[in-house]
Protein backbone atom coordinates (compact mmCIF):
# COMPACT_ATOMS: atom_id res chain seq x y z
CA UNK A 1 0.00 0.00 0.00
CA UNK A 2 1.24 3.71 -0.80
CA UNK A 3 2.11 5.99 2.25
CA UNK A 4 -0.25 8.80 3.70
CA UNK A 5 0.77 10.88 5.84
CA UNK A 6 -1.25 14.03 5.88
CA UNK A 7 -5.33 14.15 5.13
CA UNK A 8 -5.77 15.55 1.76
CA UNK A 9 -8.86 16.79 2.85
CA UNK A 10 -7.79 19.03 5.69
CA UNK A 11 -3.90 18.40 5.98
CA UNK A 12 -4.27 16.87 9.36
CA UNK A 13 -2.01 13.45 10.38
CA UNK A 14 -3.75 10.42 9.37
CA UNK A 15 -3.27 7.00 11.17
CA UNK A 16 -3.64 3.99 9.70
CA UNK A 17 -7.10 2.10 11.15
CA UNK A 18 -9.90 -0.48 10.26
CA UNK A 19 -12.71 2.12 9.40
CA UNK A 20 -16.25 0.71 11.02
CA UNK A 21 -18.13 -2.04 9.18
CA UNK A 22 -14.90 -2.76 7.07
CA UNK A 23 -12.28 -5.48 7.14
CA UNK A 24 -8.98 -3.52 5.82
CA UNK A 25 -6.48 -0.77 7.00
CA UNK A 26 -7.22 2.41 5.59
CA UNK A 27 -5.76 6.23 6.47
CA UNK A 28 -8.08 7.49 8.22
CA UNK A 29 -8.34 11.39 9.60
CA UNK A 30 -9.75 11.52 12.68
CA UNK A 31 -10.08 15.43 12.41
CA UNK A 32 -12.13 15.73 9.25
CA UNK A 33 -13.08 11.64 9.29
CA UNK A 34 -12.53 11.36 5.92
CA UNK A 35 -11.29 7.77 4.87
CA UNK A 36 -8.79 7.39 1.91
CA UNK A 37 -9.00 4.63 0.09
CA UNK A 38 -5.99 3.05 -1.85
CA UNK A 39 -6.93 1.09 -5.18
CA UNK A 40 -5.20 -1.13 -7.91
CA UNK A 41 -3.99 0.73 -11.19
CA UNK A 42 -4.56 -0.01 -14.57
CA UNK A 43 -1.27 -0.27 -16.85
CA UNK A 44 -3.07 -0.46 -20.90
CA UNK A 45 -0.61 -0.92 -23.76
CA UNK A 46 -0.61 -2.54 -27.00
CA UNK A 47 0.88 -5.05 -29.39
CA UNK A 48 1.35 -3.36 -32.61
CA UNK A 49 1.83 -5.58 -36.01
CA UNK A 50 3.18 -4.51 -39.38
CA UNK A 51 3.88 -6.88 -41.88
CA UNK A 52 4.63 -9.82 -39.26
CA UNK A 53 6.83 -7.15 -37.38
CA UNK A 54 6.09 -6.25 -33.93
CA UNK A 55 6.95 -2.97 -32.84
CA UNK A 56 9.23 -2.61 -29.11
CA UNK A 57 10.25 0.49 -27.35
CA UNK A 58 13.14 0.78 -25.47
CA UNK A 59 13.37 2.18 -22.15
CA UNK A 60 14.92 5.31 -21.88
CA UNK A 61 13.94 5.24 -17.79
CA UNK A 62 13.34 3.37 -14.88
CA UNK A 63 12.58 0.95 -14.21
CA UNK A 64 14.55 -1.30 -16.33
CA UNK A 65 15.90 1.56 -18.59
CA UNK A 66 17.51 -0.09 -21.75
CA UNK A 67 15.33 -2.94 -21.69
CA UNK A 68 12.77 -3.45 -24.30
CA UNK A 69 9.06 -3.48 -23.63
CA UNK A 70 5.88 -3.20 -25.76
CA UNK A 71 4.19 0.59 -25.38
CA UNK A 72 2.08 1.03 -22.00
CA UNK A 73 1.45 3.40 -19.25
CA UNK A 74 -0.79 4.48 -16.34
CA UNK A 75 -4.40 4.78 -17.58
CA UNK A 76 -5.71 7.92 -16.96
CA UNK A 77 -9.06 9.51 -15.38
CA UNK A 78 -11.39 10.63 -18.69
CA UNK A 79 -10.29 7.97 -20.95
CA UNK A 80 -11.37 4.46 -22.18
CA UNK A 81 -8.97 1.70 -21.93
CA UNK A 82 -8.26 1.58 -25.51
CA UNK A 83 -7.92 4.82 -26.09
CA UNK A 84 -5.23 4.70 -23.08
CA UNK A 85 -3.36 2.24 -24.82
CA UNK A 86 -3.64 4.46 -28.02
CA UNK A 87 -2.14 7.20 -26.29
CA UNK A 88 0.88 5.27 -25.18
CA UNK A 89 1.61 4.11 -28.73
CA UNK A 90 1.83 7.27 -29.47
CA UNK A 91 3.87 8.77 -26.47
CA UNK A 92 6.29 6.17 -26.19
CA UNK A 93 6.46 5.28 -29.85
CA UNK A 94 5.09 8.12 -32.01
CA UNK A 95 2.75 5.40 -33.52
CA UNK A 96 -0.63 5.65 -35.24
CA UNK A 97 -2.71 2.54 -35.30
CA UNK A 98 -6.23 1.94 -36.56
CA UNK A 99 -8.81 -0.47 -34.16
CA UNK A 100 -7.08 -1.57 -31.37
CA UNK A 101 -8.65 -4.94 -29.44
CA UNK A 102 -8.33 -6.50 -26.07
CA UNK A 103 -6.09 -9.11 -26.15
CA UNK A 104 -4.37 -9.49 -22.72
CA UNK A 105 -5.96 -8.78 -18.77
CA UNK A 106 -2.71 -10.02 -16.58
CA UNK A 107 -3.04 -9.40 -12.29
CA UNK A 108 0.29 -7.92 -10.87
CA UNK A 109 -1.19 -8.27 -7.19
CA UNK A 110 2.24 -7.42 -5.26
CA UNK A 111 2.59 -3.97 -7.30
CA UNK A 112 -1.19 -3.44 -7.19
CA UNK A 113 -1.84 -3.29 -11.01
CA UNK A 114 -3.66 -4.88 -13.69
CA UNK A 115 -1.94 -4.74 -17.29
CA UNK A 116 -4.53 -4.73 -20.11
CA UNK A 117 -3.08 -5.09 -23.38
CA UNK A 118 -4.56 -4.73 -26.94
CA UNK A 119 -3.45 -5.88 -30.10
CA UNK A 120 -3.81 -3.80 -33.53
CA UNK A 121 -2.06 -2.40 -36.91
CA UNK A 122 1.09 0.07 -36.98
CA UNK A 123 -0.37 2.32 -39.62
CA UNK A 124 2.07 2.77 -42.62
CA UNK A 125 4.78 0.77 -40.62
CA UNK A 126 5.83 4.33 -39.38
CA UNK A 127 7.68 5.02 -35.41
CA UNK A 128 9.51 6.90 -33.90
CA UNK A 129 10.93 7.15 -29.86
CA UNK A 130 8.77 9.46 -27.86
CA UNK A 131 10.32 10.89 -24.60
CA UNK A 132 10.51 7.75 -22.76
CA UNK A 133 11.96 5.49 -25.19
CA UNK A 134 15.64 5.31 -26.36
CA UNK A 135 14.81 3.82 -29.51
CA UNK A 136 12.28 1.88 -31.00
CA UNK A 137 12.25 -1.12 -33.46
CA UNK A 138 10.12 -3.56 -35.89
CA UNK A 139 11.23 -6.57 -35.09
CA UNK A 140 10.84 -10.03 -36.61
CA UNK A 141 10.11 -13.33 -35.04
CA UNK A 142 13.43 -14.19 -35.17
CA UNK A 143 14.37 -11.10 -33.72
CA UNK A 144 12.89 -10.39 -30.57
CA UNK A 145 15.67 -9.87 -28.00
CA UNK A 146 14.32 -12.41 -25.15
CA UNK A 147 16.99 -11.72 -22.84
CA UNK A 148 16.27 -8.05 -22.20
CA UNK A 149 12.44 -7.36 -22.41
CA UNK A 150 11.38 -5.16 -19.60
CA UNK A 151 8.95 -7.56 -17.49
CA UNK A 152 7.54 -10.84 -17.35
CA UNK A 153 4.20 -9.46 -18.26
CA UNK A 154 5.24 -8.23 -21.72
CA UNK A 155 7.50 -11.59 -22.35
CA UNK A 156 4.40 -13.48 -21.64
CA UNK A 157 1.99 -11.35 -24.03
CA UNK A 158 4.37 -11.91 -26.39
CA UNK A 159 4.76 -14.85 -26.32
CA UNK A 160 0.65 -15.53 -26.19
CA UNK A 161 0.74 -13.26 -29.54
CA UNK A 162 3.43 -15.38 -31.61
CA UNK A 163 1.50 -18.71 -30.52
CA UNK A 164 -1.83 -17.33 -31.02
CA UNK A 165 -0.63 -15.75 -34.67
CA UNK A 166 0.16 -19.46 -35.81
CA UNK A 167 -3.13 -20.65 -35.38
CA UNK A 168 -4.73 -16.91 -36.51
CA UNK A 169 -7.20 -16.93 -33.68
CA UNK A 170 -6.45 -14.26 -30.74
CA UNK A 171 -8.38 -15.64 -27.87
CA UNK A 172 -8.63 -13.04 -24.64
CA UNK A 173 -5.54 -14.77 -22.50
CA UNK A 174 -5.85 -14.08 -18.99
CA UNK A 175 -3.03 -14.29 -16.43
CA UNK A 176 -1.11 -13.37 -12.68
CA UNK A 177 2.20 -12.36 -12.76
CA UNK A 178 2.41 -13.14 -8.78
CA UNK A 179 5.92 -12.53 -6.96
CA UNK A 180 5.94 -14.75 -3.76
CA UNK A 181 7.45 -14.39 -0.37
CA UNK A 182 11.02 -15.21 -1.93
CA UNK A 183 10.19 -12.62 -4.78
CA UNK A 184 10.47 -15.57 -7.31
CA UNK A 185 7.84 -14.41 -10.06
CA UNK A 186 5.45 -17.06 -10.64
CA UNK A 187 3.10 -17.18 -13.82
CA UNK A 188 -0.60 -18.46 -13.26
CA UNK A 189 -2.01 -18.89 -17.34
CA UNK A 190 -5.55 -19.02 -17.09
CA UNK A 191 -7.60 -21.19 -19.41
CA UNK A 192 -9.40 -19.06 -22.67
CA UNK A 193 -12.41 -19.97 -24.33
CA UNK B 1 -10.93 14.31 -11.47
CA UNK B 2 -10.89 14.37 -7.39
CA UNK B 3 -10.10 17.58 -5.03
CA UNK B 4 -7.38 17.49 -2.79
CA UNK B 5 -6.18 20.10 -0.92
CA UNK B 6 -3.27 19.24 0.76
CA UNK B 7 -0.01 17.04 0.04
CA UNK B 8 -0.58 13.92 1.45
CA UNK B 9 3.19 14.19 2.00
CA UNK B 10 3.90 17.00 3.75
CA UNK B 11 0.98 18.78 4.64
CA UNK B 12 1.60 21.74 2.35
CA UNK B 13 -1.31 23.17 0.19
CA UNK B 14 -1.23 22.16 -3.71
CA UNK B 15 -2.42 23.45 -6.62
CA UNK B 16 -3.32 21.48 -9.58
CA UNK B 17 -0.56 22.73 -12.61
CA UNK B 18 0.73 20.67 -15.40
CA UNK B 19 3.88 19.18 -14.56
CA UNK B 20 7.10 19.95 -16.75
CA UNK B 21 7.21 16.93 -19.37
CA UNK B 22 3.81 15.56 -19.02
CA UNK B 23 0.90 16.98 -20.70
CA UNK B 24 -2.49 17.00 -18.32
CA UNK B 25 -3.30 18.71 -15.08
CA UNK B 26 -1.92 17.37 -11.88
CA UNK B 27 -2.17 18.20 -8.01
CA UNK B 28 1.78 19.29 -7.50
CA UNK B 29 2.74 19.94 -3.81
CA UNK B 30 5.42 22.83 -4.65
CA UNK B 31 6.92 22.47 -1.18
CA UNK B 32 8.44 18.73 -1.36
CA UNK B 33 7.75 18.80 -5.21
CA UNK B 34 5.52 15.63 -5.21
CA UNK B 35 3.10 15.11 -8.05
CA UNK B 36 -0.22 13.24 -6.89
CA UNK B 37 -1.36 10.96 -10.04
CA UNK B 38 -5.31 10.37 -10.12
CA UNK B 39 -6.09 7.27 -12.27
CA UNK B 40 -9.16 5.17 -12.98
CA UNK B 41 -10.18 2.41 -10.53
CA UNK B 42 -11.35 -1.18 -11.56
CA UNK B 43 -14.81 -2.50 -10.57
CA UNK B 44 -15.25 -6.28 -10.23
CA UNK B 45 -18.19 -8.20 -9.98
CA UNK B 46 -20.04 -11.68 -11.08
CA UNK B 47 -22.95 -12.91 -12.59
CA UNK B 48 -23.43 -16.15 -10.83
CA UNK B 49 -26.20 -18.90 -11.95
CA UNK B 50 -27.68 -21.60 -10.58
CA UNK B 51 -30.40 -23.74 -12.77
CA UNK B 52 -30.59 -21.55 -15.65
CA UNK B 53 -31.46 -18.73 -12.53
CA UNK B 54 -28.83 -15.49 -11.81
CA UNK B 55 -28.46 -14.09 -8.74
CA UNK B 56 -28.87 -10.26 -7.69
CA UNK B 57 -28.63 -8.20 -5.18
CA UNK B 58 -30.86 -5.60 -3.91
CA UNK B 59 -29.10 -2.45 -3.08
CA UNK B 60 -28.92 -1.37 0.71
CA UNK B 61 -26.51 1.98 0.03
CA UNK B 62 -26.68 4.84 -2.16
CA UNK B 63 -26.57 5.16 -5.11
CA UNK B 64 -29.73 3.63 -6.39
CA UNK B 65 -30.63 2.31 -2.86
CA UNK B 66 -33.37 -0.46 -3.49
CA UNK B 67 -32.06 -1.23 -6.80
CA UNK B 68 -31.08 -4.45 -8.25
CA UNK B 69 -27.57 -5.59 -9.62
CA UNK B 70 -25.33 -8.07 -9.77
CA UNK B 71 -22.78 -8.09 -7.26
CA UNK B 72 -19.46 -5.44 -7.68
CA UNK B 73 -17.20 -3.34 -6.13
CA UNK B 74 -13.98 -1.33 -5.89
CA UNK B 75 -11.46 -3.87 -6.73
CA UNK B 76 -8.39 -3.98 -3.73
CA UNK B 77 -4.98 -3.39 -3.36
CA UNK B 78 -2.86 -7.33 -3.01
CA UNK B 79 -5.42 -9.00 -5.09
CA UNK B 80 -6.19 -10.40 -8.45
CA UNK B 81 -9.57 -8.99 -10.21
CA UNK B 82 -11.28 -12.92 -10.09
CA UNK B 83 -10.50 -12.68 -6.22
CA UNK B 84 -12.16 -9.44 -5.77
CA UNK B 85 -15.06 -10.41 -7.46
CA UNK B 86 -15.43 -13.92 -5.35
CA UNK B 87 -14.87 -11.55 -2.49
CA UNK B 88 -17.57 -8.75 -3.81
CA UNK B 89 -20.10 -12.49 -3.99
CA UNK B 90 -19.10 -13.02 -0.62
CA UNK B 91 -19.76 -9.47 0.64
CA UNK B 92 -22.81 -8.89 -1.01
CA UNK B 93 -24.52 -11.53 -1.34
CA UNK B 94 -22.76 -14.41 0.94
CA UNK B 95 -22.52 -16.49 -2.09
CA UNK B 96 -19.27 -18.99 -2.82
CA UNK B 97 -18.39 -19.74 -6.08
CA UNK B 98 -16.07 -22.53 -7.94
CA UNK B 99 -13.95 -21.34 -10.99
CA UNK B 100 -14.60 -17.83 -12.25
CA UNK B 101 -14.28 -16.58 -16.03
CA UNK B 102 -13.73 -13.51 -17.24
CA UNK B 103 -16.69 -12.46 -19.42
CA UNK B 104 -17.03 -8.42 -19.85
CA UNK B 105 -15.18 -4.95 -19.69
CA UNK B 106 -16.68 -1.57 -19.55
CA UNK B 107 -14.90 1.75 -19.72
CA UNK B 108 -16.69 4.32 -17.92
CA UNK B 109 -14.77 7.39 -17.93
CA UNK B 110 -17.18 10.13 -17.38
CA UNK B 111 -16.51 8.45 -13.41
CA UNK B 112 -13.42 7.16 -14.12
CA UNK B 113 -14.21 3.13 -13.70
CA UNK B 114 -13.14 0.20 -15.57
CA UNK B 115 -16.05 -2.70 -14.42
CA UNK B 116 -14.74 -6.43 -14.93
CA UNK B 117 -17.37 -8.71 -14.68
CA UNK B 118 -16.76 -12.23 -14.35
CA UNK B 119 -19.09 -15.37 -14.72
CA UNK B 120 -19.46 -18.77 -12.50
CA UNK B 121 -21.41 -20.72 -11.18
CA UNK B 122 -23.29 -20.02 -7.51
CA UNK B 123 -22.33 -22.87 -5.27
CA UNK B 124 -25.30 -25.15 -4.11
CA UNK B 125 -27.31 -22.25 -5.03
CA UNK B 126 -27.09 -20.25 -1.67
CA UNK B 127 -26.58 -16.50 -1.00
CA UNK B 128 -27.67 -14.21 1.77
CA UNK B 129 -28.00 -10.60 1.75
CA UNK B 130 -25.24 -9.22 3.14
CA UNK B 131 -24.48 -5.70 4.82
CA UNK B 132 -24.63 -4.03 1.42
CA UNK B 133 -27.89 -6.08 0.13
CA UNK B 134 -31.49 -5.33 1.44
CA UNK B 135 -32.16 -9.02 -0.15
CA UNK B 136 -30.75 -11.19 -2.38
CA UNK B 137 -32.88 -13.69 -5.14
CA UNK B 138 -32.38 -15.83 -8.09
CA UNK B 139 -34.08 -14.85 -10.67
CA UNK B 140 -35.04 -16.73 -14.06
CA UNK B 141 -34.73 -14.93 -17.36
CA UNK B 142 -38.89 -14.34 -17.21
CA UNK B 143 -38.53 -12.37 -13.62
CA UNK B 144 -35.59 -9.83 -14.38
CA UNK B 145 -36.89 -6.50 -12.74
CA UNK B 146 -35.64 -4.69 -15.90
CA UNK B 147 -37.11 -1.52 -14.68
CA UNK B 148 -35.25 -1.44 -11.49
CA UNK B 149 -32.23 -2.51 -12.67
CA UNK B 150 -29.55 -0.35 -10.50
CA UNK B 151 -26.65 0.91 -13.38
CA UNK B 152 -26.42 0.83 -17.25
CA UNK B 153 -23.43 -1.57 -16.99
CA UNK B 154 -25.70 -4.19 -15.28
CA UNK B 155 -28.41 -3.91 -17.82
CA UNK B 156 -25.46 -4.27 -20.47
CA UNK B 157 -24.15 -7.55 -18.63
CA UNK B 158 -27.36 -9.37 -18.12
CA UNK B 159 -28.53 -8.64 -21.45
CA UNK B 160 -25.21 -9.91 -23.12
CA UNK B 161 -25.44 -12.96 -21.23
CA UNK B 162 -28.87 -14.39 -21.96
CA UNK B 163 -28.20 -14.00 -25.47
CA UNK B 164 -25.23 -15.13 -25.35
CA UNK B 165 -26.43 -18.39 -23.10
CA UNK B 166 -29.06 -18.82 -26.27
CA UNK B 167 -25.81 -19.92 -28.07
CA UNK B 168 -23.55 -21.89 -25.49
CA UNK B 169 -20.89 -19.51 -26.40
CA UNK B 170 -19.78 -16.48 -24.30
CA UNK B 171 -17.29 -14.56 -25.92
CA UNK B 172 -15.66 -11.81 -23.76
CA UNK B 173 -17.79 -9.12 -24.47
CA UNK B 174 -16.38 -5.29 -24.37
CA UNK B 175 -17.94 -1.58 -24.45
CA UNK B 176 -18.11 1.49 -23.47
CA UNK B 177 -20.98 3.41 -20.95
CA UNK B 178 -20.47 7.10 -22.03
CA UNK B 179 -22.47 9.84 -20.29
CA UNK B 180 -22.21 13.31 -22.81
CA UNK B 181 -22.37 16.89 -21.55
CA UNK B 182 -26.32 16.60 -21.82
CA UNK B 183 -26.01 13.97 -19.17
CA UNK B 184 -27.61 11.35 -22.01
CA UNK B 185 -26.09 7.47 -21.48
CA UNK B 186 -24.67 6.35 -25.06
CA UNK B 187 -23.67 2.86 -25.44
CA UNK B 188 -21.08 1.22 -27.48
CA UNK B 189 -20.07 -2.27 -28.05
CA UNK B 190 -17.31 -3.25 -29.34
CA UNK B 191 -17.61 -6.32 -31.56
CA UNK B 192 -16.04 -9.97 -30.15
CA UNK B 193 -14.01 -12.50 -32.11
Amino acid sequence: MGTMKYCSECGHSVSLDIPEGDNLPRYICKYCETIHYQNPNIVAGCLLSWQDKILLCKRAIEPRYGAWTLPAGFMENDETTSQAAAREAMEEAGARTSELELYTLHNLPHINQVYLMFRGELAEGFAEPGHESLEVALFDESEIPWDNIAFPVIHEVLEYYLQDRKIGRFPIRTGDIIRDQDQIIQIVRYQSR
